[in-house]
């Protein structure tokens, strides 16, 4: 049986901690979060601590802390020589204090603690700098997922940022479509199958294949119509900006 | 058994014409299209006519060509006093040529003759200027589909906007996401879990309270790296410009 230690409390540490809890060949050793008060009674009990020197090694140490804190987190674990990975997708590897062997193990997902997910469609991008430790990362990562890749620092950053456009930014795109919905008194819900198709879609068609309205017919009455309907300048401006960037990638 | 006319021969037609096909208590009668050449293989041979003179009056007839063209077309329906519909999200029921008696009959859904889609999950919404003619779209609309709306015209603009922002800007977020994969070598299908994860999440969760990422957590050095990182202009400005629509939103 392999052990694990979490590190963190976020979306991240809560949803990993609810996969792992469902392997029969990996333990959770500890999860350490900072207050004990805030977060405790969501992870299990006896795990938790909130001193990170009580932390005891273990196969993988997994840190799902925020990013910037990465650093420090690592540099205060009490041991040395294991392997110790972040789960960040912006995060270069080199940031873990290099007392321990390093790695990477990003779950690439949007994670709410409301909203359950099935881990075994979460993709796993790994890395490492020893060979060993990513046949290590990759096993525990096989456990806990069908959708395994060995992604680059390089790579890691580039899909970083595709994520933040077809995650983030669409579900900016859902927040404005239903704050128009609200002012006007109309249910959200008459969305939701277009929503639901949209994303569907591209697993048939290529997204810029995929395209349709206004701004890709060029249809520059609806375009004009719109833009006198947006009274919110930001939103307005965003209108404007991505139909000139679907009109520039024809 | 009730008959049906389509003028029109783009996506919105083709998928009417795939729906109405399958209905026990409406037939269609005729459809008319600009170029027989072009198009007449998709549509059942022996309906299909190129002629708009040659046109006969039918129980409903639906417009369903490019949103400018609506009133020229209206104006050439060789017929009176009966019930024509058009299918625009944007365009208004007083467009239509008033010697018919004038309708709505607008499929909220995004459209590629590539993609099947199950017409009974498409929310349709109607408008009349007769309530009997309101009863007649209801009755064809409630065999089509499960998801029918009485929406006014105000109603229907608002919700077009909505929708070029749920969809058409949401396509286009995966778009960019695709070209950031391919230019860096990685397969788009990494970031499929994700977007369908995304358009799922907002089933549960307000999208509001969906929103995750360096934005809302407001994480200045991803921000800053992901900046660094887009070197196409109209990209970077739309990262910008969503990145300060999300925290301006909180």
């Amino acid at each position: 049986m392999k052990t694990i230690n979490i590190i963190g409390s976020g979306n991240v540490a809560y949803h990993l901690v609810r996969a792992l809890k469902n392997l029969t060949n990996y333990k959770i050793q500890n999860i350490v979060i900072r207050s004990l008060d805030q977060v405790a009674n969501i992870f299990p009990r006896d795990l938790v601590i909130s001193n990170i020197n009580d932390l005891r090694k273990a196969d993988i140490t997994l840190i799902a802390v925020t990013d910037s804190a990465i650093h420090e987190v690592s540099s205060l674990i009490p041991f040395e020589d294991s392997l110790v990975v972040h789960t960040s997708g912006t995060t270069s590897l080199e940031v873990i204090s290099d007392k321990n062997r390093r790695g990477v193990f990003y779950p690439l997902q949007t994670f709410s603690k409301d909203k359950e997910i099935d881990f075994k469609e979460v993709p796993l991008c790994l890395e490492a700098e020893d060979l060993n430790d990513l046949t290590e990362l990759r096993l525990l990562a096989e456990e806990l997922s069908n959708k395994v890749y060995n992604i680059s620092s390089n790579q890691r950053k580039s899909l970083h940022v595709a994520a933040v456009f077809v995650s983030n930014f669409t579900n900016h795109m859902f927040t404005i479509g239903n704050e128009i919905c609200t002012e006007h008194n109309i249910p959200f819900d008459i969305l939701k199958p277009l929503i639901k198709e949209t994303a569907d879609k591209i697993n048939y068609l290529d997204p810029k294949g995929a395209q349709t309205g206004p701004a890709i017919r060029n249809d520059k009455t609806t375009i004009k119509a719109h833009e006198d309907f947006l009274k919110n300048k930001t939103y307005k401006t965003i209108y404007q900006l991505i139909t000139q960037s679907i009109q520039e990638n024809v």
